[in-house]
């Protein structure tokens, strides 16, 4: 199934709108050509309605906001939602700033999320429906792990029912739900912290992921953070004497660009819940 | 020719001034000083003015168009004619919107544009002079081909001489005219398709060549079209087990930074119609 | 000294808040990573003073100024202030535009500035408070070399004084004091200067290392500039044939990431004055 998911995304090319911040942005569009996809940006009010009419799916990253792109989030989301594209929100330092916080919120509030995908301290902070502002490293207290495992996998099920949204928690163990089944993938490497945007490559890459796949959403989006995992891994195998995170993050897309269904298929690691 | 051309970037360090997407401006500012220039950008309309003064010549790039950029890609364009320096038009996703369409044909009507450096479909949309949106995939059935070229050649030149600009389309083949001359250009690699943005940096490569040619602006302009099509093939051949798309991004570069006036005449690959 | 400046940094991992251009801006949050902290962005007027306060330093560089942005500047500034955060001014291209020196001149006057880092035609306009816009060429016939040395320290010495500030002029040689010491460095390779925003890096990297060395800053700061040269000297030792400004790009960012304080404390090459 995964190997299907990721053939279909280098067979159909989907065009993916990103409404992205300006740090990472290269790297989402660099890994959506990786995988398979095909990358727009664009922001502006004015111009977002056009471009996400051409695309397949809309990728939605609050990670630097400006009250302009803001504006153009939404207008982008309802046309998406009204020309059934599916829709991915990045919720980045939900829970840092009121500002992300309640922008967030009424994103989840006014558009059909097809996914939301962030780090566990986001995705609390959304689920909680709190507006106020929290450090970031706080919630990191909450990391899921084996021990907490069960009660993760509950709360993360209960937010996808209650939200109609799957689910993505990534982290260490990544958690993908739609509210019945919970994929639990051990894929990955610790040291992709060290690289920026990793998660936002990823939330770009499951766009194109859920855009290529749309009667198996729960299994693309699944699938491509197995992807994003096992190309950290086979990055890393690449490294050598004197590599840093710079040169991390080249072998990671360059993972993605060379990976093949089958690879995919041997070197995912996963249990469903 | 096209050895002189490159030696005089190289010894005359021309500033180029940018206003371009947020996208692949960091590579753009790396091309420039690879093949020699040196890079600025600023977009606030408070700005351009100052910047374009102290610079050669002028990029315009509308890839991600924001409401007040597009003001100063105005101020910016007026300043630079008003200084006899060299402007280049990048239209970025003309014809895949209204507002990058209409930005587009206000620029080319109100500036004197050097240089429209394009991809088939952009440089149709200004052609037919159409504000209506179309999706980006439309046109690329028109791509130039062996088959075509004759048709494409002339298309080019007509253009060139109503809009009085030199035109660049790139693609497969690259045809750079004056509306007299056409160069027809095979350097490059279809894989240079998988970077994200080698049409941008090539527009900023561009600049600094046509800044620091001034009499020769129609070789200059094909001069870097053959460096960025011959730096592709060079950095394939650099290619190691293993790589993508991103070792590739970066061989291209380090192949511009290396490049020399000799390896430019040699590997050349163009014909004039 | 040196060393324990490095090590305090890996230690507690400074969450840093940077306002910055969107040209190098994914090349400091990666080198933010490499040296040990953790880079936020975030230059949106509402959102600054909630992402300053869940930081520890604050980053200023006006690389790409936008009114916007300009506000959010302020704001953050004025909140970290409050908050006893050290905060760093790049003022990128003061004295090529007015905006640019006007604003660097305002900040100044408004905040209370850690460091000011620049290069010496930047920290000459901010001296001289000159609103004039020059040349960004002009004044490089100013560079620091050993036959003007002693009047540079002079010079940098008193507009530190003056300013309050611990003032940082890079360039072939390096100088940063507090108005009483100098230190005078000399790591570094000229080819840095073909990479974009080594510069930017650096100003990063330096507002983790005076926020995570709060009782050194002057040590600190000096310290940065050190590795930022050394990381350039051990990066240039690993280039390969064919290698360019890309590849010594992400060298350098990957030898950040594998410095050791011991590594440091020997190749770190500098006089007190």
């Amino acid at each position: 199934m995964f190997r299907e998911c990721l053939e279909n995304v280098r067979k159909s090319v989907p065009l993916v709108h990103n409404i992205t911040n300006y740090v990472t942005v290269n790297d989402v569009a660099n890994v959506l050509l990786a995988c398979g996809g095909s990358p727009i940006m664009s922001d502006e009010a004015e111009d977002v309605e056009d471009i996400t009419s051409v695309c397949g799916g809309l990728n939605i990253n609050i990670g630097t906001l400006h009250k302009t792109s803001i504006e153009g989030m939404f207008r982008a989301g309802r046309k998406a939602n009204e020309l059934g594209h599916p829709v991915l929100l990045d919720p980045v330092g939900a829970g840092a700033s009121a500002l992300r916080t309640n922008t967030a919120l009424d994103l989840m509030k006014e558009l059909n999320l097809a996914v939301i995908r962030g780090n566990i301290s986001e995705i609390k902070t959304l689920a909680l429906g709190s507006g106020t502002t929290k450090g970031v490293d706080a919630d990191v207290a909450d990391a899921v792990t084996e021990e907490n495992l069960d009660e993760a996998v509950a709360f993360v099920k209960k937010f996808a029912k209650e939200s109609g949204s799957i689910i993505a928690v990534t982290g260490a163990i990544d958690l993908v739900t739609d509210g019945e089944k919970c994929y639990v993938i051990r894929n990955g490497r610790p040291e992709m912290g060290k690289i920026t945007g990793t998660g936002c490559q990823l939330s770009g890459m499951m766009t194109a992921y859920i855009t290529a796949n749309p009667e198996n959403r729960l299994e693309a989006a699944a699938a491509s953070v197995c992807v994003m995992g096992l190309a950290g891994q086979i990055g890393w195998s690449r490294m050598q004497e004197g590599d840093g995170n710079s040169a991390y993050r080249n072998r990671i897309i360059d993972a993605i660009y060379n990976m093949t269904g089958e690879e995919l298929e041997k070197g995912a690691d996963y249990e469903l819940r």
